[in-house]
């Protein structure tokens, strides 16, 4: 059995824990980030942990629940990781959406916290 | 008129040259990377712009047309840029797919490199 890279394991990790306690409690999510992280949601650009806590929980949905479809991780030339994730949730009654995020991580007093942060619904127009 | 951040101006001056650059002759993509580049191409591994090009110019199609749907940019806290791309694409005869895209650019002696690269068709098992 080959060992995963360092890399993998923590940004697979992250990801369980992040959508873990999206889909449980995103008023937690604050813990993740810091005052000078960057959240981009939907093209809306929000910075710092308040901000970001904002925004996540006055979306406009009771109940959600990703699922995962795939994750990619790599290192940064900075010593931080970027992961990428494609997906699908489900908000309140809504139809199943696809979804796309990408994180940057980075090790900070010896925890890995969220640097950066992108959030896209995969809508296109289908025109 | 609000001027964009610099760093929306050099993503998406990337982001425009990378699909055309794709789309008409992907052999020349080679001047982005670096020897130390990572990219990700549906989950397989590459590492070094010899390697990424020789991957990228084996991928089994003639004619590729890129089309983006959003694109999203933000500075990381080690001064480089972070740029993530929803889109379409068709290759050759077959139907237009969603793609995600998420690219990591670097100031190195005064030009802009790629140095971290993740590429999903968004292709979900709907079971």
């Amino acid at each position: 059995m080959v060992d995963q890279p360092v890399w993998e394991q923590i940004g697979s990790s992250f990801v369980t824990h992040y959508y873990q306690m999206f889909d449980s409690d995103r008023s937690r999510l604050g813990a993740i980030y810091t005052d000078a992280s960057c959240l981009t949601w939907e093209g809306q650009q929000f910075q710092g942990k308040n901000d970001i806590v904002k925004k996540l929980t006055s979306l406009p949905f009771t109940k959600i629940a990703h699922s995962i479809t795939a994750q990619d991780h790599q290192p940064t030339p900075d010593f931080c990781i970027m992961s990428m994730i494609v997906g699908q949730l489900k908000a309140d009654n809504d139809s199943v959406m696809g979804f796309h995020q990408t994180f940057i991580l980075k090790n900070v007093n010896d925890s890995w916290v969220c640097t950066n942060d992108m959030f896209r619904l995969a809508l296109h127009n289908f025109g």
